[in-house]
């Protein structure tokens, strides 16, 4: 059965559309005969609101896109559950698209959320995200914006960050402090804002406690996965069999590190102390047990709505709004993996 | 900046709505002259094709709509990565909707797809679903529509499945293969089918033993959550102290029965063999690495697409489609949560 419109109601009773509408949306300048006659017209073809004609004609669709590089994911998870809890508790439907870290589909999932008229968007970019064309092509039709996590730093919308270069900064700082001398780092790909971040924080605490940098200690990722961490541990220990310290990117690639070590008998974190970042519910589930930076990652799903809310409000209501930056605060979590000194 | 329409583009121009349409679409029957005046206009002005227009013209939208009750999860997130493979594939971008186990929220979420004017939609039900009136709507609006994992038997969609019942059986057999005679089952909540299949699995293995059904042996799941692993762990200590197998619902819950255990020095599977469900890919970097019922979750994916592209093609060229149902392999892996006997 075909969607019935507001033409085949009408002319079924020989009304004008705007009569049909008006009598839906039960205007008082209708007869409650005519109403009773439409709705139950309507009712009984299956009349459903053209998604169309209601942005016509209250311009809000009460549905915000959602844009990530990855849905399965410990980290972007949690964000998208925050991001749905607020949005559910303001009456707001999520719809989310994932770009599987590639600009080409990026760009195509921005179009389309243009095209649906969402009545605003939350995203986190993908790896590949070096042109931002397609964003601030989002800004120029005046949707409101959110950015979080791997942010564009050049595009001026409103963010929920983390201080990256701080949280690695400490991370590694927590290595030194347990004795750590020769501290590789497996980091995220070359392009992510996140990735050169923590990176720069890295480099900042070793030369901080006058530690030479070597850049054959540092391991890059391409797809940041449970899988590189196994390559990766296996090739450090090949390659400088007397590191004492790992700094993993994200706690995904920690725990491929420690699976690898577990199976050759390498004791961390006597031999190797291993730090992630995240802090995944499953670190603590491990043995050993992974030390990690905990980035509240369902506050800042609910905080980028609040946000975009506030942006969404304004819009509607035609007041101005200023982006803001939301940064919210990290802290590191020793656990076993990196408790050498006790 | 209001998004440009086609009728604005004509004025400028001086020519008709439907000249300007031709000339964005590359018709041969416009001029070249006026297809550039158009296209030149239309990137002026950010002229981007309004969904429903697209929609009056082709009744495509490339888009389909997936509703899963959690995103966020070691088996759906699989099954999310198959269908965006294939979907892609098919250059089919697809929406994603959680209804977090909300029977409420799933049936605002289907309203949602229907009024977006998806070409096709692709379900896995909600815990709380026992009453499917939203997607006897579906069907009603002749949309296509598969359903996969949870399912609702009594609606005559497309379906991608396994057999519950007979992957449950296996798993217990193998349990008691290994010298288990009091096997505990944490089972899922009272409402999904496959929890209902898998439980009557785990009595089917019992009674093929002549091994008597005792209903206190059975711990059901509200959420099926990593804490209710640990929680029924210690629960289960506590009333049978002479346990010695657990068959968890899924991996996730499994997990968390190993992580009270081995913080609780309880020997696995030495004094309670532990196997889980679904072959969740951190099962095998615990310690003990888990047993557990590979379940082809990727594969289960790509085959929803498949059978709703089969679908969508019919539905556009206005060919039959008789609905078909998909059932998967699954097979037991065992690993050292449940060896015993070498």
């Amino acid at each position: 059965m075909k969607p019935t419109t507001l033409k085949e109601i009408a002319e079924a009773l020989g009304i004008s559309i705007t009569t049909v509408s008006k009598a839906l949306k039960d205007y008082s300048d209708v007869s409650p005969k005519t109403k009773k006659a439409v709705t139950d017209l309507a009712q009984k073809l299956n009349y459903s609101p053209n998604t169309f004609a209601v942005n016509l004609r209250t311009k809000e669709s009460k549905t915000i896109g959602l844009i990530i590089p990855e849905v399965v994911h410990h980290f972007f998870s949690s964000v998208i559950n925050g991001i749905i809890a607020e949005a559910e508790k303001n009456g707001y439907l999520v719809i989310i698209l994932q770009s599987n870290e590639s600009l080409e589909l990026e760009k195509k999932q921005v179009e389309l959320l243009m095209n649906k008229r969402v009545d605003g968007i939350i995203m986190s970019l993908s790896n590949e995200s070096n042109d931002d064309n397609h964003i601030k092509e989002i800004l120029k039709r005046e949707i409101p914006f959110v950015q979080f996590d791997k942010i564009s730093k050049l595009i001026p919308s409103s963010k929920v960050i983390i201080n990256d270069q701080k949280a690695a900064m400490a991370a590694v700082q927590h290595l030194i402090d347990q004795g750590c001398k020769k501290i590789v780092h497996i980091r995220g790909p070359v392009n992510p804002q996140n990735a050169i971040d923590r990176f720069i924080g890295y480099k900042k605490a070793l030369e901080k406690n006058k530690i030479p940098f070597d850049s054959k200690l540092v391991y890059t990722c391409e797809s940041v996965t449970f899988q590189e961490g196994i390559d990766f541990a296996k090739q450090i220990l090949e390659e400088h069999p007397d590191v004492d310290g790992i700094f993993a990117i994200t706690d995904l690639v920690a725990v491929g590190v420690l699976s690898y070590f577990n199976d050759n008998k390498i004791k961390v974190p006597q031999q190797v102390a291993v730090i992630g970042f995240s802090n995944w519910f499953m670190s603590q589930v491990l043995t050993p047990k992974l030390s990690t930076v905990d980035q509240p990652s369902h506050l800042m799903g609910v905080e980028a709505f609040n946000l975009l809310l506030e942006e969404m409000l304004c819009h509607k209501e035609g007041t101005p709004f200023t982006p803001r930056t939301i940064e919210l605060e990290t802290n590191t979590i020793i656990r076993e993996s990196s408790m050498r000194i006790r």
